[in-house]
């Protein structure tokens, strides 16, 4: 069999993950109709996918079937997808398109925005918490999953770069050491999960789980770096957002500490590093190393 | 030894676990010491402590010590705490007074109560799922007790409760079945939780896990229509809030619906239907009665 280009891969993949998105739906009580409906507006809106992918990717790179996975691919899905919801509310950065489309609560209303973040944030530990994953794996590797993720979602990871963020006009730190901060925390830290859950899941080595690690954290920093420069010269209909909103939010970015030419050799840099650690593993990773070029080269 | 008043062994009883909530309270990295501030100050400001000494009684009554369950009694105040902190936002209920101070975005701004409400539901999935707990129960157990957390507060219990409150003007149901869908919800999926994570971690039978279960969503019941008394009959100084809110914000209430003679007639039926949950399990369950005549005849 011809190997798939990764376009098509990635496509392919994509579409799968997303069937069973929509299918891993909780049936909300009759009620509540419109906090399903919000929901699944923010959830199902498209996106890269890139969390869930890279850990289906992570399992399928060891040569095993990665479908006893979705609901923990799913779970990461929801808890990125509800950071999004929070982070959109006025009271925070205050966005009214994400995606071409109207912010959760510009469709639904602030209350039924925040409600369904954190229904979101709950759900995915009722996700991971699901029976069905132990004729997969054991009960004690589900719980390691369950930790990784709460704690990269959490204080020691995605809301503490969130409030770092807010807060570095308080701090006293250099601009290079709070943006490191906040973009390890923001972003890294989950994207970095995906991969150890992947990881986790496959059961690898202890020497692989580490450096699968190593690769998820330099391209969660190659993320958001790329997503920087994107906010600088991106074109919003590709991005599906308005590009400048870091300017006007007086974000701290990479182009604005380093300039834009030295952002592209920073984040080709943490590609390179996250090849690196790829080729020190014993599987084989080729569909990790093209969706770490993915990250490196998306022009939205 | 003589054994304990209610009163006594209640105030101890929450002293111990109060002592081990400050306790349980994750190091946040430096950047982001607000964060840590803000979520310490629900966390610590008082409150009944009723889902966590439910949770531990329950354990206590199968005469086991529940020192082992401390985690989860944490983690499910965690949860109640976050909820206490977005229900109190501008673009929910807008209060600006909870246990007698200012509530937690009037202390730190919207977007850090957010943040920190964010922070303690996740968490709380941290604290589930640390390995010390694999000393005392089996993994699959922690995973049960992590459903039913996740399911109780989630899209199937509180989020839902709460959105249904806010919603209720728009969908086609008599003020009783919206009044007892909200309140099962919004208050009795997580008190009943509380008493069914106990029963699981103590392994009762069948028969008294579905018992007990029927004890929680009594209780949880009981303590709601209370609630409702306590708004029109309370006192600010013991409530710690104003009372009159729930008329201000035109909530559907047992003394709305029922009248308040009927609706404390309605709170001793559920406190008698709880006894009898009580009386059909096989083991002391001398302080969880005592506790449930605590919800009934509660001031504030």
């Amino acid at each position: 069999m011809e190997k798939l280009s990764f376009a098509d891969y990635y496509q392919k993949k994509k579409a799968y993950f997303e069937s069973h998105l929509a299918a891993s739906f909780p049936r909300v009580p009759n009620p509540v109709a419109i906090l399903e409906e919000s929901m699944r507006y923010s959830l199902l809106a498209g996106g890269k996918r890139l969390r869930p992918l890279l850990l289906l990717t992570t399992i399928e790179c060891t040569g095993k079937n990665a479908d006893f996975a979705m609901p923990l691919a799913c779970a990461i899905e929801y808890i990125h997808t509800y950071s999004l919801i929070h982070d959109d509310l006025p009271c925070m950065d205050d966005d009214e398109l994400r995606r071409g489309q109207p912010t959760n609560h510009i469709k639904f209303g602030e209350d039924i925005a925040l409600l369904a973040g954190d229904a979101l944030l709950t759900h995915c530990f009722a996700l991971m918490s699901t029976t069905a994953l132990l004729e997969h794996t054991s009960a004690g590797n589900i719980l390691k999953a369950i930790h990784i993720l709460a704690e990269s979602a959490g204080v020691f990871g995605m809301v503490s770069g969130q409030v770092a963020d807010i807060q570095r006009q308080y701090v006293q730190q250099s601009s290079e050491e709070a943006l490191s901060f906040i973009h390890a925390h923001k972003t890294g830290a989950l994207i970095t999960a995906a991969v150890q859950i992947g990881s986790l899941l496959a059961e690898v080595t202890e020497r692989d789980f580490s450096e699968l690690s190593g690769f998820g954290a330099e391209i969660g920093k190659c993320f958001q770096i790329q997503d920087d420069i994107l906010d600088v010269t991106g074109v919003k209909e590709r991005l599906g957002k308005s590009p400048g909103t870091d300017q006007k939010n007086e974000t701290l970015t990479y182009p604005l500490v380093f300039g834009l030419e030295k952002s592209k050799q920073l984040a080709s840099q943490c590609y390179e590093n996250a090849l690196r650690h790829l080729d020190n593993t014993g599987i084989n990773t080729i569909r990790l190393q093209e969706l770490a070029n993915f990250v490196l080269k998306r022009d939205h």
